[in-house]
């Protein structure tokens, strides 16, 4: 028997309960699926069509972004360093009506892809308007993605009668469902505060008839309480789970201002969270109390949020700053220790967007998502422990090589 | 006349007052110095060595790192994610005890004159023990630097005997005071709660007497206060003024817990900052009021610390972060713009250490300490205001060409 492809020779982590570390290690694929990882002699006889020398490598599974708007590439640094308010309202909005249409959208996620895909990412979860457009950019990219169509009681790109918006979301779940392997379609409702309750449980409804993940921004902003109509006393989290709107299959992005009640909840309903640092802190938003809520043993996934807040699709700094930002938040230097961090990027953001049993991590049976990670350069040198090495001192330009579900797309840090 | 090199066709930022942007502009260079900068129209007719290419590029001063513990990088990512009394006693300590000699501390010197100089550093303010060793690797590299020779009242590498701390810095700056017009030796006290108030006058007087830097660390830590003897009521810096340590030839590195009344201190008696933001939150220390001591006019330049508490000598991810640490601490995202940012990290940084005459900006007279930055990369694009782009989109990895006092060391990414 010939298989596809053998990676060897690398470290290889592999990113499973334990999180082992294996020197001189091998992953061996088939058909775009892992059939085996190990160390590279148990591999010494097999047939192959494809040998990766992955020597002063590090093999590890392919990063998992949780949250990004991939058209807004286009406002990249359009404006920066101003008040929330005006930032949206005098500079972000009025260049979406102008600029966005299904023809920028795809164009401008096809940069995204190429920006993701050069920086390691392998996986991402997106929610924007005009989503089609950013489909179709990832299957022509090749990457892995969740797609969410933007659900908003205002005129939006696209949907300029919000009467219509849940109907625009089904429609598009329903065109891109059974594409592609590598997309899972979803609906991603913008926010508590800019959705009516009907809306939410409407949006939820669909999204749960139609088998797909339910994304939505949660308590981004200390006043967006404040926003929302009927709350009463309820906290945004206790009034979202009163709709029925968190489970297991519901993606609460960001999640900044929750209290440790928030928590429990989240906890019980099974909920998953995307954290989104960098975003978080360009925007003066407030800190996540993400080590709270992964001691809870709620899946929490690293996300860049979309480039006008941020302004890159860099996971490899988003970890190192993630691991950083909560330590001196707390005043501890234990938390969010790099093998946490690391899981974050991989594993535990798979686990947030429902695709643990494909990717995040490299196991026989999942799709063969992986990166080789060049440690052969002074950042990077002397290198005590791997995982340090990728938090605290790799740069995604360090990534060499990417595939995803057994295809090489970037190779020699060059797209192929 | 024949000009040494000119620099042409690029965006250039000189950091001078103002702030320009000059698209098309270009840097003219004679015997190390710039004699010119302009569009490139004004230097058609001039007959140069050596033409360099700028097109797609940002051309901007080289960039300073106020505060680095060279020889460390042989410690990268020895321990990390650990309480401070136990990642110093347990690691750091006997690794310093058992692993640093002259040979190393040169040797590892000299590997992050590497890092630094590709990631766009062309001066660092150094302090560390067996200095004599940084300072050659120092010169070898043909790097810009301050290295200051360590001052602490225990034993230390190459001062067994602290009787003799005060009078190894004094022999080490004599040594190298006149050796190279790139080398600028230094005196490095440890701290106030690692020196005594005798130790601190007698190195701040020597330091005085020999014309040189002062470096101190100064109230990095929230219980530093604890461990000073004989301080009463008085607070870090009220102390260290008390003792006639603080003025305009003083480098106070950190200055995390410091009060309102401090900052009036240390501007009015001139004194300078080193912020070293990754290093305050790796180590879990605190955030300095950076935005109220730059409020103040006071000069405050960025350092990444040593490489065993960041862990890198990258000055584009400590911009970033810098950036956007303190937007999320005040909750206010106005403060630390990109401008003021990039400032930090060049023209206030060359003040901060006493070397604006010589560097941090492109201007007529100055040395020619420029880098080249790659534009033309999908993280970087679109690019709306180059100073954004910059702080919060371009990686240290897109440096193309650094020159020190008109010396090319690296070109194309690689080291020369």
């Amino acid at each position: 028997m010939k298989y596809d492809i053998l990676i060897e020779n690398g470290l290889l982590l592999t990113m499973t309960e334990g999180l082992p570390v294996l020197e001189d290690g091998a992953v061996l694929i088939m058909g775009g699926e892992i059939v085996a990882s190990g160390q590279s002699k148990e591999f010494s006889g097999y047939e192959v069509k494809t040998r990766i020398n992955a020597r002063k490598k590090i093999i590890m599974p392919g990063l998992i972004n949780c949250h990004t708007h991939l058209p807004m590439s286009m406002f990249r640094g359009l404006a920066d360093d101003l008040p929330l308010d005006v930032w949206l309202n005098e500079h972000i909005f009025p260049a979406e009506a102008k600029h966005v249409n299904p023809d920028s959208v795809e164009q401008w996620s096809c940069h995204s892809c190429k920006e993701m895909l050069l920086s390691g990412t392998t996986t991402c979860c997106d929610g924007y308007f005009h989503e089609a457009g950013v489909a179709k950019a990832i299957l022509f990219s090749g990457m892995r993605a969740v797609a969410g169509q933007g659900v908003i009681d205002f005129p939006a790109p696209g949907v300029p009668d919000p009467k219509m918006n849940i109907r625009t979301a089904v429609e598009f779940v329903k065109e891109f469902k059974d594409i592609s392997p590598l997309l899972y379609p979803s609906i991603f409702c913008h926010s508590p505060y800019t959705c009516s309750r009907q809306t939410l449980m409407a949006a939820k409804k669909a999204a749960n008839d139609l088998g797909v993940l339910f994304q939505i921004h949660v308590a981004e902003t200390k006043n967006e309480i404040d926003l929302i109509q009927g709350l009463g006393s309820m906290t945004i989290v206790e009034y979202l789970e009163s709709l029925g709107i968190l489970d297991s299959n519901t993606l609460m992005v960001h999640s900044v201002w929750i209290s440790d009640n928030d928590i429990d909840i989240i906890k019980r309903v099974h909920a998953n969270i995307a954290h989104c640092p960098e975003s978080n802190m360009k925007l003066a938003s407030g800190i996540a109390p993400v080590p709270k809520l992964i001691k809870a043993g709620i899946p929490v996934g690293l996300g860049t949020d979309g480039c006008a807040s941020n302004n890159d699709h860099d996971l490899f700094s988003e970890m190192d700053t993630a691991a950083k930002l909560h330590k001196v938040a707390l005043l501890d230097p234990c938390v969010m220790d790099a093998r946490t961090t690391l899981k974050m990027a991989t594993i535990e953001g798979a686990k947030a967007i429902g695709l643990e049993k494909i990717t995040g991590s490299i196991e026989r049976g999942k799709r063969a998502d992986i990166i080789l990670v060049n440690t052969d350069k002074p950042h990077v040198t002397p290198m005590y422990d791997p995982y340090s090495s990728l938090v605290y001192s790799a740069k995604s330009s360090d990534v060499d090589l990417v595939m995803v579900d057994g295809r090489i797309l970037v190779q020699e840090g060059r797209l192929v």
